[in-house]
Parts: C-alpha cells; structure tokens; sequence
C-alpha cells in the first residue's frame, strides 16, 4: 500500500487562489479539517494569508492555530491586526495559546493579553503558574461546567449555550455551588435521559480526577488507563480547574516515551531535524563528557592488567567481545526494568523477584553463548592462530567461563541501578543505555582479565 | 507531592461485601468509574462476582470489560453462564471481543460466536480478517452512521436511537445510500443547530480518512496530528467500516513508541513483569547471536593488530575507550535518525542534509573529546605509568586523533545504516544500538589500531 492516499492541501491551495465570492470560498473552505487546513498556510503568500484572515470567521481561524506549531502561529499573529489576533488567539485551548504566546516578543504580547476578556487572562495566568512537570501545565479549561441542582432540561440547555464556546463536550463536569468538583456525566447519557429525570442518577460521583499539581510522570499511566475523553484536574480546595483531554494525553505519552527512547541513547532531550548544530551538540555532550570520564576508569582499569596481556597477547582480541556482550545484556535488562518501574509501583518482593528473574536470563543466556564461544573460539585459536588443541581450549574456556559471569552480574546491575535510582529519587531514564554499558564494561574487564590472570598464567602457566 | 491519591478499589470492595439491596448497590457502583471496577475485580472471590454478575446490567459489564486485560475477561466470562457472557462480549469494542474470543477454547469460543447476533459476528470477521500491521485490525464499529439526506431533527433522533448501543458519539459520520464515506458532523455543531436547519451545512465533506489496509506505521502520525476523537476507516470502495478512536490512538503511539525503545535496547520486543523466562530468553537471544557474531568478527579484526599491542603494550588500555565513545556516538546519531524519519518524509536532499548535519556533530563534539582526551591521558601516562612526556603525548596525540575520527565515522554510520534500511524497506529500528555499537567497534578498531601501528611505531618507532 503506497503512503497515505489523501493529500489536502493541493484542493485546499485551489479553492483560496480561485476567484469565487468570499461566502462561497468560506463555505468551501469550511468543508476541510483545520488540520489539513493548518498544512496548508505556510505555503501561501502573505497576501493570500491576509485573504484567509478575513474571509475566515474566528472560530475556524482558532481551530486552524490549534494545529498550528507555534513558531508559524506566533508569525500569523504579526501578520494580522491585533484584535483579531486577540480574538482569535482566545479562543484557543489555553495550553496551546500560552505556548504561542511565549514566541511573540514582550510589547505586542502585553498588547494581546490586554484585548483579551479577563477569564482567558485568568486562565493565562493560572496554567503559567504551574511547573511544566506538573499537570495543571496541560490542562485546558476549555470544557462543560454545570451546577449539580439542574434537571436534565436545564442541563441540556446550558450545555448548548456553553458549546459555542467549549468544544470538549463529550464529558459534563458538576461543581457544587463552591466550584468543588462533584461528579460527570457523559453526554450520550444526557442525550438519551428522559426530560424531566433527576440530573443526580446520571452522575458518576466517583468519576477519576487528578490534582493540578501532580507530576505528569506519576500519573500518566492512570490517566491512560481510564481512556476517557477528558479527565477533570482540581486544585488542592478540590476546585475544578480544567481538564486533561485525550489529545493531551497523546502528546503527553509521545512525549514520555520520546524521553525514555532518548536518554536510553545518551541523548539529553529528543531531537528533531530543523534544530541548530548547537543545540543538538548541547544535547549530546553532558552524556558524552561523563561517559569519556568512565571510559577513563575504565581504562586504568585495564591498564592494570598490562602485565596479563603481555604474556598472554591473544586474549586482548576477545576483550570488546565480552566488553560488548555485558553491555548489550545489561541494556537489555535496563530498559526492561525502566518499563516495568512506569507501568506499575512495585512492591520490595516483587523488585527482589525482577532482579532474580534479570539474573537467571542472564544466566541462562549466558550459558547458552558461553557454551556456543567456547565451542567457536576454541576452533577459531586452533585454525587460525597456530596454537595447539590444549591452549586454545583454555583460552577459549577462559573467555565462556568469563562471557558467563559477565552476562550474570551485567544483568543484576542493570536492573539494580535503576531500582536504585528510583528508590532515591531520581528518574530511572537516566541510568542510560551508554551509562550502563560503561558501567558494565567495569565488570567484564575485571572479570575477564581476572580469570585469565588466575586461571591461564597463575594455573596453566600459558605464555604467547 | 505523593503518587496518586485516589484510590477507589477498597471503597468498591466496601460497597460489593456490604448488605444492601441489588437495587442500591447497583445505583452505588454506577457512581464508580468501570476502570476503578475493573481493577477492582480479580480482589473479588468467585462468589463475589457472581453476585456482581446478577447485580450490575449487561452494558456496565460490558464497560467493565473494556477496562479489563483480556486473560481476566477470558477468565470471568468461563465463570459465568453463557448467554450472559455472549451479550457483554456482543457490546464491547469489537477490537477489545476479538481480543478476548482469541483467550478462551475454541468450543467455548463457537458456542459464544453462535449466540451472538448476525451484525456483531460479521463485525468479528471483518477485524479479524486485517494482518495485525493494518490499521483495520485496529478499529473499532463503534460509532454513529447516518445517511446524508436528512434534517437536523432527524439526525438528532438516528443519534439518539443508535446512541444506546454505541458510545463514541462525539462525531457523526454520513455516508450516501451505497454506505460510502460522504462527510462527518461535529456532534457539538449538531446540537447547537437550529432544528430546521440542512444538514449538509453541518457537513466536512472533506474530513480525513484512512484505508483499512493501510500500514499503521504509515498513518499513525498523520492520525496523531488530528487529534480527534474518532477518524473513519474506509475499505477500498471507500465503504465506512468503523472508526479509528482516540484510545486507539494512544494504544497505537504506546505500542510503536514502545517497540522502537525495545529495539534500541536489543529486544526484539517489550517485555512485562508477569512474563515467564522462556519468552523474555527468547525475546532476547535473536539480538544476542547477532552480536556475538559481530563480536567474533571484531575480535578477529582485534587479532590482526596483535603485533602493534606487544610492542606497546600501554595502547591496549585505552581500546575500550575510543570503543566505547564510537559506540555512544553512533547510537545517539541511529536514535535521532530513527526518530526523525518516523515523523516525516524526507526528500533525497534533506537525507543528504541530515548525513552533514550528524557527522557536523560527530566532527565537533569529537574534536572538542579528543582534545579534552589527549591533555588528560597524556598527563596520566606521564604521571602514572612512569614514562617520558613525549612518549606520553605521542601516544595520547594517537588516542585523541582516533577519538576524533572514530567519532566523526561512527556519526555517519549511525545515520546512513537506518537510513538504508528504510530505503531497502527494512525497519529501521532494526539497526538497534547494539547493531550500530557493534559495527562502530569495528571502525574504532582499524581506526585506533591502524592509526597506532602507523603513526607510534612506524614513523615515531615507540615500543614498551
């Protein structure tokens, strides 16, 4: 199947350069998504955008700016007349209008904030005001509020005269007469209610909420868990404050894992493909600069064991083999455990049992490839090294035995410095993939020169 | 701010192991959310949800199940008596039955099939028939159809009549007599409506779509940047089969997200607490073998260098190192690449565009590395390992060079391999860290090793 059938925007180019009236070319328009529509706008002209501003009404330009990044939809504001920008820019979701808000410089923005109707400005205000780990940051309060005295009549009208305004309809929240937080309704069931029923049997009073100031972390997984279209955020009076809707949910998952997927890479925030060199080299060194620091632990490490290679040259070309496969196994346990400790809050019983579960795939893993090496390199040494059946066999023992122990013990630190991390306070994530794998390659060296230091020269006597 | 303070399971159990009436206890757990239920039900003893099964009605049981894993549903539905268990599967997310039919034995599963009516089967057959790629396989035929030539009223009416059985009401999808897609309505549009108005005013007849058939990694972004609650999934006779939701959305974002994080940490998939040992080895061996393949490879590669480390010994030390910093580099630029060609297209040229820009990065963040490398170790070598400044730097001149060209290579490969992948029609996630780190080792190697053999013992004829 080729990629993606429908391409909007060549239509969408075609009706706004076309001649027709202004109502014709508004009722035409208004059959697109803003989505596609969004797509659209930056490959006009300003003089075509400066058509689009006024043939547009209000509410179609807000839904077009919702889809719009901000960098572009800050531009829109500069190209148009204030109140309109006003005007439009209030309509939006408040976390979407805070965010282009912030693109605009310091004179025109204090102009906007001042056109606008003083709820939006609270609103402004009271999203700015939280922590951007903290929910309440994206919320948006654009949604249904109704008193819990009402009969399904009166609910049903107020809905409709809200709706104008609020296009997340799908959930009906009810505050009590101090606006705390009393329960919600679905529409479908407003919708099918008999006229004259009590408003008090549609309402789930248990409905789940979450407290503006909770970290995202914290409770993503719930807010994903209970898939509902928007989900009330009340501040610590149990107050309504606004809503989490599933848009916003999205974007905070994709977000969520995009953090995990790039520290797990050793990058310090995700990238994308506008981004100036400096920016990304800024993401990339702190990792960079504490690994460079390990990898020259690391190395005096090795650098110990000098001597062993020196008499025993052949077993430094097996060094990166069990160098690398500690680090892989120790990764893989890593992000494994990073997952689970998102997913669901583990008791002390259940973390002992992730690290024996860790360690005996680690061991059993290592086992098969320690048994499938000593089998391969031994054969190798034999053929290609000239080395009698003997010594290559002992090296070749050597590096199982190693592969083996390192496997076992990459796999327990893999998922202890995590289970540590969290315990401590600080985001599992950070114990990154390259974090690990240097950490990892600490164990393998000692492990392997060890046993080859004991085993093949202070045992065997091997030499050459 | 302390994890989640809500938590409704034990306020359920109060209320199921109270004595009340049927009547009162079903009206209390209406007030409750069907996913705080959910999580509620395997506390329960059998005995207790048999009486939950006689108490709440078929559509809460059903809700319930939408909320529950599917070997839990699987499990209650063989606890109870057959019909009931027909009608509650019969109202659930038909993506969320399949999932469910395919947990439970196949003679169960027919008789339960064959109490079902005609619409839901055809229903079953129709998902189960997409690959688990498709985005039909995906869908759901929960939503509101109705035809395009009606009124307002009329339209109202269909929705409230169809209401009752399907609960994604917040678009209204038209389709023409032959059932193909024509448009959809915003639910809120209709409702604010006056009664006498046409509805083809109401319609985007220009709404966005996806064929059953296409890709979910095609089209998950573009589904992501409309945020609505429910796109329309069309067959190739561009019929509405059902819709795509919100919820899907977040499963699907979930799900590929999650895979490509999986991979980055050679898995081949993500893997759960509850999963028995054979299936986590087994998730992890593929990777494993490759590696250790590749593995061998290096250390043969290693193997040829042999002479370069008898002769200076103290090079040995720091092959980790450049290995290591090879390693991190390429799979920062292979996370990055991935990332970016899953969110757009790009042009041959933009590819070329992204290879300078990763390697731009490579080139600085290595020169700024290997300068910082080359102070640092030549003062330990001086210091530490007792040798003359010029032998010191002469050897730590090599490393930092081979750091800077190790690092600048490893850019490019960690940009080119996903990219050729994606060319070739391979995911790139394929080219998983371990992959890349494992191809870096052997650029890192000849690099440094070459570079030592070269530069200290041919022309500046170091030894010890």
């Amino acid at each position: 199947m080729e990629k993606r059938v429908q391409d909007y925007t060549q239509d969408i180019l075609a009706v706004i350069r076309s001649n027709t009236s202004p109502a014709a070319m508004s009722s035409k328009l208004e059959d697109f998504h803003a989505n596609d529509l969004a797509d659209a706008m930056p490959r006009l002209t300003v003089q075509e955008r400066y058509k689009l501003y006024r043939i547009l009404d209000i509410n179609m330009l807000s839904d077009i700016f919702e889809y719009t990044d901000s960098d572009n939809a800050a531009e829109y504001v500069k190209e148009m007349d204030v109140k309109k920008g006003a005007a439009i820019l209030s309509r939006m979701e408040t976390d979407a209008l805070v965010e282009v808000l912030q693109k605009i410089d310091k004179a025109k923005k204090k102009i906007l904030v001042e056109l606008m109707d003083d709820d939006v400005r609270h609103d402004i205000e009271m999203i700015a005001s939280f922590d951007e780990d903290e929910i309440g940051s994206r919320m948006t309060t654009n949604c249904i509020i109704i008193r819990e005295n009402l009969t399904v009549k009166q609910a049903m009208n107020s809905l409709v005269e809200q709706a104008a305004k609020n296009d997340n309809i799908s959930t009906i929240f009810v505050v009590t007469e101090s606006q705390k937080f009393y329960g919600a309704i679905d529409l479908k069931d407003l919708i099918i209610a008999r006229q004259d029923k009590s408003l008090e049997d549609l309402v789930a009073t248990s409905y789940p909420y979450v407290y503006a100031e909770e970290d995202i972390d914290d409770c993503i997984e719930e807010l994903k868990a209970y898939s509902e279209d928007s989900i009330p955020v009340l501040d610590n009076d149990n107050r309504l404050l606004g809503v989490i809707t599933s848009s916003n949910i999205i974007d905070l998952v994709d977000d969520e894992m995009g953090e995990d997927y790039a520290m797990l890479a050793g990058l310090t925030a995700e990238e994308d493909l506008k981004e100036p060199l400096k920016e990304s080299m800024k993401k990339r060194m702190p990792w960079l600069i504490v690994l460079l620091g390990l990898g020259m632990v690391v190395s005096s490490v090795v650098g110990v064991f000098e001597s062993v290679v020196t008499q025993l040259p052949i077993i430094m070309a097996f060094q990166s083999l069990i160098l690398d496969m500690a680090g892989n196994v120790g990764t893989q346990s890593l992000a494994v455990t990073i997952r689970v400790l998102m997913d669901e809050s583990l008791t002390g019983k259940q973390k002992l049992e992730l690290v024996f579960k860790e360690m005996r795939i680690g061991l059993c893993n290592g086992a098969l490839l320690g048994i499938l090496s000593f089998a391969l390199i031994g054969l190798y040494i034999y053929f290609f090294k000239g080395k009698t059946l003997v010594f290559a066999y002992a090296v070749s023992g050597c590096i199982g035995v190693a592969l083996l122990l390192a496997m076992l013990i990459s796999s327990a630190v893999g998922t202890c410095i995590p289970l540590f991390f969290k315990k401590v306070g600080v985001d599992p994530a950070v114990a990154s993939g390259p974090l690990i794998t240097t950490v990892n390659d600490l164990v393998a060296v000692v492990t392997y020169y060890g046993l080859g230091w004991v085993f093949l020269i202070g045992v065997l006597h091997l030499a050459g």
